[in-house]
C-alpha cells in the first residue's frame, strides 16, 4: 500500500473548457504572514495564482500592503492589525473567506500565543478545505485537528511533524512512514511529510511518495510555494490528495528542470513559480 | 448583421508617423480602485501603456502609491481618500481629467454606496470618452447610462451585464445576442458582453463576435487587462467600436500564444499585457 | 555647419581600462519629481545607472522612497518634502551635491512658484555640469540661463522650446535650425531640441541632427531616459556636447532595435533603459 | 607563496546531497543600510540567496521594510529604528542572530559615532563568523579588529583598506602586497583588498589574486554584492578563505560573461546577481 508517485500514475490534469471562466476555478485565499514574514504568505498566493486558481486573494496587514505590489493579480483582503493576526481579527475574515473556496493557513504566521488564539477560531469557525503549513502547524492541538477532520492538507517538514506528534525528529526519521500513515487516518487529515521523500499519507491509509529530493528546493520558500500550489489546486477542484499529489510532483519536476539548466544553489522560489507552468507541461505530456 | 471578428476584417492598425510624439498617441486616466483592491486598476493602466496610448495616468490613492512603483511609467494622480472614491474627490478629479482624452473607470472601484455618488457626479461633469468596467457597471442606473450615451465602452461579463437588466444569468444566457444589441440601441453605448463568444453590440444595432475563448484569460485580472487597452486604444483615436474590436482580439491572440508556449492554467494578466506586441504583430501581419 | 550624426561620425566611446573603478565613471544625482511624478526621476535614475555613470543617486522625498525600491543600485538622496522641492531643502541637497560630478535636474519636478524658487537657488549655488529637462526648462529664465552658461544640456521638446523663447510652436516649426543655434550661443549652452529630427545646437554655433525620429519613443518616459542618459555619460567624463550626440544616437538605436523586434506601440521606457546596452554596442560596432 | 587564483586551483564546490534541506546551508544574516542607502543591504542579500545560503535574514528599518518585497524570498528582521542603527537595537538583535551561522554587516551602514557604538556592541556581544565591508570598516579599530580575529573576512577597497592603516592610498598602492599580508597575521583576519588584481590575505600569511579586474564591476552595488556572496558561502559551511576566493572569482567570472554578451557600461548589479549560477556553472565545469 506504498505507491511511488510517477509521471505514469500521477491524477489526471485537467483540460480547461473554451468557455471556462475564473469562476470555474475557484478562489484561494492565503492567511499568513506576521512582522517581517510578509514574503511567504505573498509566496504562497503568487504560487496559488500560477498553479492555475481563478482568483488568489492574500490577507495582508494594512502597513505592509506594498508587499502585494510586485503581483498586482492577487487581490488582497486588508487586515486591520500590523504585527501578527489576534482575535480582533477573525470575525471579518471569517466573514469574507464566507464564499470562498480553500484557505490557505499559516506560511510566515508567527508563533505567539495571541496567534493561536486567532487560529483556533478560525478554524472552528471556517469549513472549508485548508491546507495548513508552516507556523500554522505549530499551533495546531488535538482539538484543532479534530475539526480539520476530512478537509485539511497538512504539510509538515520532518522537525514540525515531529514537533506536531510531541517525539523528536531522530523518532520520526526511524519510522516516517507508519508515523505519518498512523496521523493521517487516526485525524482524517491529508498529510504531507516533507524531504528527499515526501511522503503524502491519506485518511484512508494510502501511502504515496514523491522520490528524488530536489536540492535546488532546500532553501527557504520552498515550503510556501507547496503550500500555495496545494491550495491553488484545489481551488480548481482537484480532490485533497491529488492536489497534494500533483503539487509536490509539479514542484520538483520544475525545480529539476531549472537545476539542469541554471545551478542548484542559485535557483529562488519565485523563478520556481514563475516556471510551474513547464512542470505541468512535463507532467501533462505523459497523460 | 452578425459579424464574426476574424483577421482579415479587423479594423485597420494605424502606422504611426515617423515624426509622431506622444501628443499624438492621447492620455488615458485610469480611475478605479479601493482599499485591497489596487492591483486592478494598475494593470489596467499597465495595459493602457503597452496598448499604446502616448500618456497613461492612474488615479491612485496617497496611501497606496507604492502600488505603481513598478511601473514608472504610468503617471499618477493622487487622490486624497484612502479607502475608497467619495464625492469630496469628484471635483478635484474633474479638473485633472478636463485636457485628457479618455477615461478608463471602475476596475476594483468598490461597491458603497458613496463610490455611487462620486461615479454619477463624475459621469455627469465629464464628457470624455469613457470605458467602465468591473464595479464601474455595478453603479450604472438610467440616469447615469442617459449620460454615458454616444461616448461610452461598456465591458460587463454574463453576470454584470444580468445586474445591468436586472435579470438573472440565466435569461442572460437564453438570449444573450438580442440583450446585447437591444442594449446598445437603447441607451447609445458599444456594449463589449463577456464570455467565450465575446459579443460587442454597437449603438447602430450591429453585432460582432470574438469567438474561441481562451481558456488562460479564465482568471482575475483579464478584464482590468481589456478595460485598459480599449481605453488606450481610444485614447489613440481609433473610434470606440474599432478599440472594442481591436482590443478582445489582441487579448484573445495574444493569451492564445502564451498558451501554446506555456500552459493555460499558468499564464498571469501582466505576462498577456507585456505580450500585447506579439497579439498586434500577429494582427498586423495580416493587414 | 548643420552635420547629420550617423555611426561614423559619432564621438568615440571609451574602452574602459581594466583596471577601473567606480570613481572613473563618475557621480550623477537626479533632482526631480514631485506629488505623483516620481517615475519621471527614477527612469532618469535609472537610465543614467544603465549608461554607465560609476554612481548614481537619486533625490527623492521620504514618503516616497519606495518609488525607488526597484532599482536598489540606485542610490537616494532622502529629502525632508513631500509634494515638492521648496527653499527649506535646497541647502541640505547644495551641501550633499558638493562633491559629486553631474546634476540632472527636471524630470517630474512640477512647476509652482516655491519649485522655481528652489531651482533658482540651486542653480546659483552649484557650478556642476548640469542636465536640465521638462519641468526644470519651464522655470528658467534669462538669469538662471546666464548662470547655466558654459555647464549646461538643455533638452526641450517644440513645445518646451516655445516656451523658453516666449514665442508659439509655430513659430519654432516654421524656423527651428536658426532658433536652436541662436539660442546655443547666446546662452552658451548645448541645445537638444527634440523631435522626429532633433537637433543639437551648441554654443559655438555647430549643428548636429539625430535624424529618423523613433515612433516607439513617443511615450511619456523617452525625455527622462534621454536625460538620465545624457547626465550618465557626462558623469563619465564626455564633454557635453559628446554626451548629447551620444545620448539622442544611442536612445534612437536602441528604440528602433526594439520596435524591430516587437512593435512600435507597446515599448515602455524602462524596456529601452534595459537594452541601452545593444544600442551602445551596435554604435560602438562602427568604431 | 603568492596564488594567482584560476579555475584549477579554486577549492572545491561542494555538490548538494539528494536529501539536503535549508538547514544543512546555514542561515546569513545581512545587517547594513541607513536612510537612503537602504539597496546596499537588499543586494547583499539576494547575493547571498543566490550564492546558495539555505535562509537569508536582512536586517531592516521598519519603515524601510518594503526595499525587500522585490525579494520576497529574503527573510527581514526589523529594526525599530529609522534612520540609522544605534545602541537601542543591540540587545534585540544579538538575540536574533543567536542561531544563525553568519554575519554580513556594512553595506551602506552609515558612519556616525551612534553607529559605531552599535557596532562596537555588535561585535562584542556575538561569536559569529562575520564579512565587515563598506561603512562597517569605517568604524574598525584596534579594540574591534582583536574581537574578530580568527572570525572574519574583510571587503576593504584600496581606500577603504588606507583608512584603515591610517596612512594615504597612494601608500598602500605602493605596497599592497605586504601591506595586505601583515594586516591579515596581525589581526587574524580574511583580508579582501578589492581592486582590479583583488588580493585575498590570510591569518597564516598566505595571498591569493584573483586578477583580471572586470570593469562591468566598476559601479555602485558590487562590494555589496561581493559581501552578501561571501556571507552565503559561510553560511554553506565553506572556510572563511574560500568563500573569499570562491566570492571574488565567481564574480568575476559572472560579470565577464555579462560583459561579453551585454556592454561594459550597462550591467548593473542585480543582473550580475541574477546570472552568479553562470559563474558557478563555469567554474564546476573545471572540477
Amino acid at each position: 500500500e506504498l505507491f511511488m508517485l510517477n509521471y505514469e500514475n500521477l491524477p489526471l490534469i485537467y483540460k480547461r473548457e473554451p468557455d471556462s471562466h475564473k469562476g470555474n476555478f475557484g478562489h484561494n485565499v492565503v492567511i499568513g504572514g506576521s512582522k517581517g514574514k510578509m514574503g511567504a504568505p505573498v509566496m504562497a498566493a503568487y504560487a496559488s495564482l500560477m498553479a492555475g486558481a481563478g482568483l488568489t486573494t492574500c490577507a495582508i496587514f494594512e502597513d505592509y500592503y506594498y508587499y502585494l505590489s510586485r503581483y498586482p493579480e492577487v487581490m488582497a483582503y486588508i487586515v486591520q492589525g500590523k504585527d501578527f493576526y489576534t482575535l480582533n481579527e477573525v470575525n471579518a475574515i471569517v466573514d469574507f473567506v464566507q464564499d470562498k473556496d480553500v484557505l490557505t493557513i499559516g506560511c510566515g504566521m508567527g508563533r505567539n500565543h495571541q496567534i493561536k488564539e486567532f487560529l483556533a477560531e478560525l478554524i472552528d469557525k471556517t469549513d472549508h478545505f485548508t491546507v495548513i503549513d508552516a507556523d500554522g502547524l505549530f499551533h495546531l492541538d488535538e482539538i484543532l485537528l479534530e475539526k480539520l477532520r476530512y478537509r485539511a492538507v497538512l504539510t509538515p517538514h520532518i522537525g514540525e511533524f515531529a514537533r506536531l506528534l510531541g517525539v523528536s525528529k531522530d523518532e520520526v526519521l526511524k519510522d516516517r512512514i507508519n508515523l505519518a500513515k498512523e496521523f493521517a487516518i487516526k485525524y482524517g487529515v491529508v498529510l504531507v511529510l516533507k524531504s528527499a521523500d515526501t511522503i503524502i499519507a491519506t485518511p484512508d491509509g494510502l501511502l504515496f511518495v514523491v522520490s528524488n529530493g530536489v536540492p535546488a528546493l532546500a532553501k527557504g520558500g520552498s515550503g510556501d510555494c507547496l503550500a500555495g500550489v496545494i491550495g491553488g489546486l484545489i481551488a480548481q477542484k482537484y480532490s485533497l490528495v491529488d492536489a497534494a499529489k500533483i503539487g509536490c510532483f509539479v514542484m520538483n519536476v520544475t525545480a529539476s528542470l531549472l537545476m539542469e539548466e541554471k545551478n542548484e544553489k542559485c535557483i529562488k522560489t519565485t523563478e520556481v513559480i514563475e516556471n510551474l507552468y513547464r512542470g505541468f507541461n512535463k507532467i501533462e505530456a505523459y497523460q
